[in-house]
């Protein structure tokens, strides 16, 4: 275990890794977008189905759901294959529930009418931050899902109000630092996770201690840094999706 | 649907549900406590056992983990028993591990030694808030467990740091409402856990927009008064175990 | 292991323990029992719902059955949560099948009309004879939400024909016992669990030699002692339900 | 369904099926049997294994355990395959549960030296009294292997110390039936199973009310008529020995 | 690991095992044939359903699939059992979607009308060759289904255009061996199984290299062998059913 | 469902779709690569482990072994996800095993030394072929991975005896046509997936005849137009490897 901070190749404490959104990445899917944050890389597809869970059928409004995972050898060391283990883990499980709501928050589901919107996230190289680059391209896959079923004609107005996007922010010592790679976030005191939206307002905040506890003033600092990652974030989708 | 905010019985917006913690609920487990907020009731017992998983064998230090369980009659409406459905919900393993971080938050496992604590936090009736009586209950037990362990002389000090306990709240409207029951918290539009320690510190913040996003502004409301409420809490966990 | 047999804290060879029926213990349920034999708890709940099984609909006539779990420290040494470990074990399968049959042959299905009471058997503390003090106690349970069908006006009369109650008698050396508690139990050569109704009547008989092979004349005189213990309980079930 | 009585084929009401007891069905197993109780038919194998459980291991004593099952065409109307159904029903579990303890009780396992015994019971057809015909067909299984490590040196003993066999008996109406096929099993309002050693002691009792509940007579009666039939059986095991 | 061929109990190396085809094994089966190749025993059985899978309802047309099993004492050594296991392993699979595919080649689904045929192939005893054996076996099963079908008059003609078996070659050193054994499947460089019809076509060939890979002409000069051996198959099943 | 043959998108009918092989894919394999057959793309990772499974433990021998898996929008339709669903299909099943047996095949377990190589074969696009295009770019992977062993100096010669790759064939009415696309793929009457090695020879023949049965002279000649694909396939490998 190295005892130096990382060096973060380079990057400020409060800058993001080098961002890349890559939109029609696969044929089939009605969004389909490869999102890098660094060196991690996640693969998102929106797909389109005329079909809702139980709870909404027959109430004319839709619904957004996410699912999340992980090629084996997307780390370090290879990892065993969920579909061999015959189970999701318990972090699968909980990644998967924050996309799917951090994506409902910004939809109106009247407007979307009957139908479901699946967001598949998978890993194809992780080096931290996983959850939070595939909800940024999660964003832009459901963006693209929206305006095929509105070329389609399906719908006559976009069903997201407004993108989200999410980031991770640290506290390692007295540093602050944005948008942790894997190396960072196994050294810092607390991590924390946060999605926010177009507007600046938030809709997940997460974060823990993972050695000390953290003092209310640390949270706040936290907090403020993630808030400026966001609106980044948000800037570059817009830039991807030309909007 | 109702559309009047819940009365809360009486208490005031800031105020806690009452708060019950009786120790020494079973007998075979080193600890014991049912926790009440409201009608909330979880059995929380804590089980010492002289072995660690995997990853802390031969290494002096100890370790501590939870698990989660609901009666499939705690709620309102008959649930599926997750042992004959053949697998845990995703919400019970979130939930769970929550539980253990709190608690691993707080411990020295030099101190504890290489044995193990297993806090079983069980729902015997739910009416929101269980997540966080859990973690309140079960910091009574564990340290009931730790007095068991030096009196029997099998470990000198205390290897608990301190007590930790945690509250929900929630925004309605423009009201902040503090340990939400289970009919205030289906009609919040926000609802956060916040999880803190005896000295003021926080380690876990878990803040989630239901329906529309929340402020900067609101969210440090939200916390100001999970920190009251935590206070409040670790008053009458000390009571309880006369410290 | 010892070799004197166990003192029973006191009590005779052919008396029960302390037995304990509270009833309403939980709020939700239409039925809620803990009952105590000794230092074995169980909380039964009845829980009535709208619906019938596959082989029942249509036919105008109800359905009972039962599910058992025990809790993870409900025992000296904490047992495998079943939940986790994924399925249910066929001791426990086999203990919900028994429960199931004894409450259904005292129901006159026709007159419970298409609806299904479910008795939920949660082991909150383990002391030998489980499935006769949870036997016992969803019989009070059930009682009550027949009471509470009743005064909802869903059902003109009582569905539930009588009371039924069950206890274990064993066979140590020369010596038959009642009402075996934990210690005795794994000591004796033969284990006989009974269940009887009200009138006097047999529901089931299952005698197992845990050791040696068992005499005619020893079932006849370990099914004698039976039959007692069980009239004894239905005076305490009548007790209870003030009836 | 049909009122009157079945025919049993032109057997008195005390008379066992035709049994058949067929050694070396098949050639890999240690003991194998093809038992025959009319229609039903079972074969019964006998796998010797140099290792035991791990509550057996470097105690020096054996083990005997037994596993059943049933393949989909056995019966009547094809029934799902349990292996792609992916577990084992209660009912499987608890019939090989009962086979298990049934042989266990007959052998000395300090004799029988730290090896295992494993009995497979697979229903090729079914007709009534599967879990009969498997322990008397194990029991002869059971025996034979014991003799071949005998054979083989391994022991110079027969660990087993005596024959095991078992029957059904049921009421119906006022009659006592013997050994129900699967017509007269359905229709009979007590049903219950008996296992019971050579030398006229018993192992398991396991009655069971269907319909109405049954009297302390009615129990008496039908054991005395189980005895007569596992005396015949032992009978018939001896022959198809030879000893 | 022996090192001389093994001598194939003094047949030839282009000739089948004993052959025998036992039809009306069992009495519950629409068709039930036990099949053996040498020491190689399975159990077929066809059971007519009058039900299709959701891909054929409402079509008017029929569906034939296949399930595969095999007694865990089949086997020289015990193998663990699939039910208890929970899973199929990927063998099994495999196998009964060959037999599933091998015989619906022969099928007229629109003569057999909508219902379904499943073949169960359960082997009693294994001794290389359990696929091969399973789908001529089957095939026979399936045929006296079919003529049950008519009997019965639910169709005018025989859905089965013609028969179906299959067999399985070897390549060991330089010499072609037909219906390989387990000790030579075992010590063989390569292993084909060939499923072939009646007039002489060929449903599915599948050839492994085991060791070395093999040459164009080895592979040709084992389906030689390999339809030989169908000819032979098909004139055995002819005997069988008299036709 | 269309009836004129599909077109090929301009390929003759004994050409390969466009192939791309591209190495160093993601960054913490041992060998990554992303293969494309037309507009099917397989991402194939080599995972170097210094373990083996049990049956090599201590024979200095090492082990080659493949998973496959599909995402889930993959597909033209979104297929359901196998780690949600709880396990693998069986077709999932038969191509890992296919794959792994064909690298096995050219490798030289005691040149591997005692370690494993894990090829994973994850489908991120699917248009008919993913398991010959995932031996063919496993094969890439593999190769890549032995050079690391050797550059690491681990191994002194590279235990890959020469290239695999593998390539299917079809009948449709009376043409032969190589590297079938989805949409001619599911109107064949025959498919073949054929593996050989780079000097010629056959690892793998599996012919499957999806409508009416094929002949012999028909088999001959599907095999050939295999092998000329495989010999293109291993021409494109060795100037991907630049060997």
């Amino acid at each position: 275990m190295q005892n130096t901070p990382p060096a973060r190749e380079g990057r400020g404490l409060s800058a993001l890794r080098a961002i890349a959104i890559e939109r029609h990445f696969t044929r089939h899917a009605e969004g389909s977008v490869l999102v890098a944050f660094g060196h991690t890389r996640v693969l998102c597809t929106a797909s389109v189905e005329e079909r809702v869970p139980p709870h909404k059928r027959g109430s004319g409004q839709g619904w957004v759901t996410a699912e999340y995972g992980m090629l084996p050898r997307a780390t370090h060391t290879r990892g065993e294959r969920e579909a061999k283990r015959g189970k999701q883990q318990g972090r699968t499980e909980e990644i998967q529930r924050l996309i799917g709501r951090s994506l409902r928050a910004v939809f109106d589901f009247s407007a979307l009418g009957e139908r479901q919107i699946t967001l598949d996230c998978d890993v194809l190289q992780a080096d931290g931050g996983t959850r939070t680059a595939a909800i940024t391209g999660a964003a832009v896959a459901a963006w693209d899902a929206c305006q095929w079923l509105m070329a389609q004609g399906r719908i006559p107005q976009n069903p997201m109000r407004q993108l989200v996007a999410a980031v991770s922010v640290g506290l390692l010592g007295d540093d602050y630092r944005l948008d942790l790679d894997y190396a960072e976030d196994s050294q810092c005191d607390t991590d924390m996770n946060v999605v926010g939206t177009a507007d600046g307002a938030l809709i997940e905040v997460q974060g823990t201690a993972e050695g000390a506890p953290f003092s209310r003033q640390q949270l706040d600092g936290m907090i403020d840094l993630a808030q400026r990652g966001i609106a980044e974030l948000v800037a570059l989708q817009r830039q991807a999706l030309e909007i």
